[in-house]
């Protein structure tokens, strides 16, 4: 579990510190560290109780806040931002080892970053894409894949797309069990829905590639139930959800990024909510009474009224609760494991692939990096190349020396774009699997028949408990949106209650 | 969590005490009570700790107690067994509300009984079994389903059992994700294979039955290759498994039962090991160093050169790791949820059923209950129908109160053997999938994908920690005899090192 304390340090520490934290934030906890015994003095009761400083758990407390009503977050880590982490790359600029994307129709976090005064800049898109199989480059002039793709696999994809997308309008977002085929999709794999409707190899590697990085996981691991959800909740109330947004820089919801990176949203958060927020705080334990909740940490005791859980789904069924949850909530934090995750990130002295014409994105049918984007900060005075490493390719690669990690990752990013980027002033990966309090990343893959059986436990609160993290979300499930929208949800549940 | 609580605390406190833990065990947990300061004194340093005091658990203590090292059990709960668990019926006989069948090529499991004198007796399996299905009430004269079954089921059935137990001989029991179509195999569902190999809703209906009983899952939740290599390990070294063994009495899994229950096995052998076993111990985080392992509870620290962890793998990824586990082995952990499964048992002066000729066992594709068996005490002298209530149908149950559960239980007892079995004497239900320590039943259910990207990991030490349970096992994986087979391994295993 901690391969990746090396780099966390550097980000915790470093300049970047202040870029995450918020400086205001960092001179605060310098202040506060030689005073260990101040802690033991503050409040410890409030009306809600948050456990979890990721974006989901930080908008319920802001929500909260706003209605007048007071609130503690109790975050596990030394830091905020759970699946969100800035990483500097020194001369002023950052990079994103979690969650880094906006887009189109995710007006929830596009709202709160107009509200944290926070900017946004386009997605560098400018030239030609890449498709790389079987050892040869194609190049494409729009978004995979309904665009102009390489004729490889362009008629394929499109018939397919079309057709998730289309079946996907008949799954309801808040209970996609109900589906009129929901039993039939969910009980087959998403590999054995793109078997029979597809016969060619380059598209089923394709498809790999895309659910990699979708879901850090193979399209065998996935229900196709959970896969038109997935789709189907790409969009927001008057757009309905397309696989295109979900995987699309243009109109999608690779559009746009963060100036300062995405880091400074919960800094900025957790800036304004203060001492509210309680870093090295892990729950080990929640306890509901008539009257109210009891949440402990290894020390201490937090008492409210009520309790939001804003963690990944695993690390919710790690809490111990008093009494004991139903049984259809355990079971199904049992069957919601998170994908699995890394992000290999390479810093050049310029984006030299502009120069050849090329947008920085690719899409590979070899690994590890099969699905790469330009990371370079807005002004382009450094290049910075990210590529997703998930599924298959991430389980193979973490068991790798960080030597053979690193070669490994080079090589796929020299395949698409010339032996010039196997050489960067910086190389980083983050393994987001071997993080104790995510344990896998982007977001929980559900397997067939869980949605059927347990899916009308996702939400649904558990007395005192209610339940937030992108997860729960009926949109932009394993999004920031949908984080943010999972929040405001239970901060009103809560305080309706 | 709690509502076993009752039953539970019946079965501690009652009798069935004795039986279950052995009156000296008994006679000397009370001894303890009252000298609370007494167990720091205890030594609290072994060669080998032991948590989890179930099957696996207490054989892997066992062994290395027989090799002259010295070992601790670490027990969360207030009793040793795990899934075995017996039950008082009144007039000195038990019935057993968890693992209770013994069988043929269980040889690990038959040995230990011998050694433990622990007497054996044929399950009652005179007469005619019932098909249940559509409303209808058929009869057949041998067990399901290569024998006569109903000619509604038999051809179908008997051709696509036959085509599992060929394909699972391909499956190696050490390494399943090498068997030459493993790809194939481990991307689609059970049920995807069953759908395109038999046209019958019968069929299918039926396929769920025995499914719900042997997993507690769907045919859809469950990855074919997962199912092959549970076939293939339905057997020993010199007999490959078949299907047929995993679900018959006769010859098969279920042919054989204990003279005053299983529990007296997890009784006789924690008296044996006497103090060693420490119950109400719930281990909350294992440290390794470079010379040995510190296994810590709420209150205590144990310590020694390994640890072996004989607990079901969702309760095993709960505890803490210092350093943490590898990533392979933390998500695989997150993706062996235990099925769903409820235990229906209820009590008549005589076992009726016998006496119309039947045997007591009925298949059905109308649930809850849809796979019984005659559970009467050897004598037969009072009657005992135990029913299987698994996968959806013990998800919706358990919403239900006990009330409904109950009626429904019998409704499905009367279906198969006449309004006469609405009317026990006694009737008791166990969940399993509320047992805080358990979190389901009978066994870790693999989704496709799991066993091709994670399953090296199943056994793989990680440096001091050795796992055991049956869900370790290459032979008899999810019963009684696996779970020996795994105390044995991991004893082995951690003496050796």
């Amino acid at each position: 579990m901690d391969d990746n304390r090396f780099t966390r340090r550097t980000a915790i520490a470093g300049a970047a510190a202040a870029a995450a934290l918020g400086s205001a934030q960092v001179a605060e906890a310098k202040k506060r560290k030689p005073h260990k015994h101040r802690r033991r003095a503050l409040t410890r009761r409030a009306d809600v109780i948050v456990v979890g400083a990721g974006l989901a758990g930080l908008t319920a407390a802001r929500e909260i806040l706003f209605k007048g009503k007071s609130v503690i977050v109790l975050e596990a880590r030394g830091r905020v931002g759970g699946r969100i982490l800035n990483h500097d790359i020194g001369g002023g600029h950052v990079t994103e080892l979690g969650a880094e994307f906006v887009g189109a129709t995710q007006d929830h976090i596009n709202g709160l970053i107009d509200q944290l005064k926070i900017e946004r800049f386009d997605t560098y898109d400018t030239g030609q894409n890449i498709y790389y199989t079987n050892g040869s480059k194609f190049t494409f002039s729009d978004t995979l894949p309904t665009g102009a793709a390489p004729v490889q696999l362009a008629p394929e994809a499109a018939v397919a797309i079309t057709q998730l997308d289309q079946m996907s309008t008949s799954v309801p977002l808040d209970a996609p069990w109900t589906a009129p085929n929901a039993a039939e999709w969910d009980s087959q794999t998403l590999y054995t829905w793109l078997k029979n409707n597809s016969a060619s190899p380059q598209f089923m590697g394709v498809a790999s590639a895309a659910t990699e990085a979708i879901f850090g996981a193979e399209p065998r691991e996935i229900s196709l139930l959970f896969t038109l959800f997935y789709i189907a909740a790409s969009g927001n109330e008057s757009n309905p959800g397309t696989f295109e947004r979900n995987f699309n820089t243009r109109g999608g919801g690779q559009a746009q990024r963060i100036v300062g990176g995405t880091g400074l949203i919960p800094a900025r958060m957790a800036q304004a909510l203060g001492r509210r927020v309680r870093l090295h705080s892990p729950v080990t334990r929640i306890v509901q009474t008539r009257t109210g909740v009891t949440v402990h940490t290894d020390k201490l005791a937090y008492h409210g009224k009520r309790v939001i859980v804003a963690t990944p789904p695993p690390i919710a069924g790690r809490i111990s609760y008093e009494p004991g949850l139903s049984a259809l909530r355990d079971q199904l934090t049992q069957r919601m494991p998170m994908g699995s995750l890394m992000k290999a990130e390479a810093v050049y002295d310029k984006p030299f692939w502009r120069d050849q014409g090329y947008t920085g994105q690719a899409i590979s049918d070899v690994g590890p990096v099969k699905v790469t984007f330009d990371n370079s900060p807005p002004d382009g005075s450094v290049g910075v190349l990210m590529g997703f490493i998930g599924g298959t390719e991430a389980r193979r690669l973490t068991q790798k020396s960080a030597a053979d990690q690193q070669a490994a990752a080079l090589q796929s990013f020299a395949n698409y774009f010339g032996d010039q980027a196997k050489s960067p002033k910086e190389f980083v990966r983050f393994n987001w699997t071997t993080e104790r309090w995510n344990r896998g990343c982007p977001v929980s893959v559900l397997a067939p028949g869980t949605l059927l059986d347990f899916g009308e436990a996702i939400r649904r609160p558990e007395g005192r408990i209610h339940w937030a993290g992108t997860e729960t979300s009926t949109y932009w499930n394993g999004y920031m949106d949908g984080a943010v929208r999972s929040g405001e949800r239970a901060a009103a549940e809560a305080l309706a209650g």
